[in-house]
């Protein structure tokens, strides 16, 4: 089998479930991919994440070409063997971090100046040198240098992020050297439908072995999000993966799978954690709650992770409003779970030809 | 075979190997007891510690009385179950902490009244809540309520922590009611010798199926803090189990094991962790150190431990400079079964009547 030869196994409505093959391994897809910004998902171990069910998993190239620079990872082995993660990995290009944590990143044609989180010092991100970090640290699918506007963005600023996006992932794909890689491109525009569909027309024109919807999830309202969402899939190629890039929310998965979409990250059930919450079939739970003091039942029936399988909601809480750090991890590990889960039941669905009629139970305990 | 009829296998000079059985699983002695406060052993899950191979972990009566109450704990059908932990406990019994933790605490010969950490509400402690807590709270080992002067109290003050902790002794084994905990009792005096052998006597006037050595290990200088738990240890009944409160030293650990100290316990695993230090054959290792970017050998070669068997130093140390919780609880991890195999290597050392001739070779890898 080829790597990066997507293959669609199965069809229902828009939705389908395929298989990626990687140089790591195969991944089923539809699948969320838990996010380990600085080479660790937050709290959770390689074998926590095996065990919970994850294939892939994110890491971000701003962050580790600071610390510890992607160089030394290289000097490590690679980011696979640094991390201790024998299964498939992503690397966000950096882009988004560039314009979201510098208030005084400056970008032009040729690429980014942003001063670093770390230090303060100054720094030039082009497409070269991002798919070269990525190329570094050698996850099996890397993301091309875009440019993501917040969602208030005015129309000159979303139009000048589409022209860019679509230059600098010409001059990724360029760039892009190592055949043990899947590059792909990104498409922008906001929630505009025309610029969406000049952006998809160019991301595909650049042509791609994937494509990442990015721009949306960024503050938007739902509504235009879905829209948009249906409207950028449908005009993507149907024999390759699909990515939605951050998007964390039981229901927003489930829309998007309907739509087309393979590929999910979000940072959502670590933050969640940290803010003390549980994802539950009935919607989000604040884990510190007085009641929950007398609640023996696991935070969720029927839940197979870890945390469910031996916990309850009372001792759960003791953690949590004390601010041990078992409670985190227990939180985030039945967070990724969740979201694992159920991407995992979505493909089983969707293979059984039955996810059109039991979308909205997904979100019901099985 | 009988709970608590503790049996010595084998002997080596004045350390010995041996078995304590409690309801909750025998106990292997020279063991270490890793401590979980709060009812959890910090950044450690029950089954990381079951694979780090301890026995039996502690917690503290003190912090579970007001968090969550010791009551809510009996509701959800007492401490191993809360904490899903099938394995024996010990609970302290409040008394270090009531003396250490409030700079108001006011003992007088009915108890010690003292303010709370949590919420600054004024409480007043006796044998006989003490004891009643601990009952609660359902550990298979619990203490004495004792009052535990610092390494610089003067002479007035030793004696008196003497007399009461004698005092209260008595009180508390005539209020003790469960078959199957065993109560330990306490034996203070600081490193004065007369004082120690008059706290000793009167401990095992009032008996007990099991001692515990306090008051030391509280910031006196190692060769008297050695000389006193030499003393102390050849005082107690051979037959019964000796515990050693708070020592979490690799060497000093060894030192007692010679001295015919049975169990150990110490926050220092987990709080050298917090400091981002390893314990390691040759010494402490500070984590943070630049040199380990460039290390690909776990932090001890040889540790059987999840950390060392999966991760490099230099991982490990992007993870605590970067203060990421996976570094936290991979270091935790570590320390505690360093001290854990330690402990086990010393009591496999005893039976093979070669703990005398191996004992400083017990800090070298295996």
């Amino acid at each position: 089998m080829n790597y990066f030869d997507f293959k669609i196994i199965a069809g229902d409505g828009g939705a389908r479930a395929g298989i990626l093959p990687t140089p790591h391994g195969d991944i089923e897809t539809p699948c969320f991919m838990p996010v380990g910004t600085r080479a660790t998902v937050k709290t959770l171990s390689p074998r926590d994440l095996s065990e919970a069910g994850a294939q892939v998993v994110l890491a971000n190239a701003y962050h580790l070409f600071f610390r510890p620079g992607a160089d030394k990872i290289a000097s490590r082995g690679g980011l696979h063997r640094f991390m201790s993660w024998g299964r498939p990995l992503l690397t966000d290009s950096g882009g988004y971090q560039v314009f979201s944590l510098g208030p005084a990143a400056r970008a032009s044609a040729g690429g980014v100046e942003f001063k670093s989180i770390y230090d303060g010092s100054r720094h030039f991100f082009t497409p070269e040198l991002s798919v070269r970090v990525q190329e570094q640290l050698g996850a099996d699918i890397i993301m091309c240098l875009d440019q993501c506007p917040p969602a208030d963005a005015d129309p000159g600023e979303l139009r000048q992020a589409v022209e860019r996006t679509a230059a600098w992932a010409a001059r990724c794909r360029a760039r892009h050297r190592r055949r043990d890689q899947l590059l792909m491109g990104i498409v922008q525009g906001g929630t505009d439908a025309k610029l969406r569909r000049e952006s998809t027309a160019r991301t595909i024109d650049v042509g791609f072995d994937g494509y990442a919807i990015g721009g949306l999830s960024v503050g938007e309202e739902r509504p235009a999000m879905l829209e948009t969402l249906a409207l950028t899939a449908a005009l993507l190629p149907r024999e390759r993966p699909r990515y939605f890039m951050g998007l964390g929310d039981p229901a927003g998965i489930m829309a998007a799978v309907a739509a087309g979409v393979d590929m999910f990250d979000c940072v959502l059930p670590t933050r969640l954690a940290r803010h003390g919450a549980a994802f539950t079939s009935g919607g989000r739970l604040n884990m510190r709650g007085a009641a929950l003091a007398r609640k023996d039942e696991p935070i969720e029936a029927g839940c197979r992770c870890y945390a469910c399988r031996n916990f309850s909601r009372a001792y759960i809480r003791h953690l949590v409003t004390l601010e041990e750090i078992l409670g985190l991890h227990l939180l985030s590990l039945h967070n990724v779970t969740f979201l694992l889960d159920l991407t995992r039941k979505a493909r089983e669905a969707i293979i059984q030809g039955r996810f059109q009629e039991i979308r909205n139970c997904l979100m019901r305990p099985t």
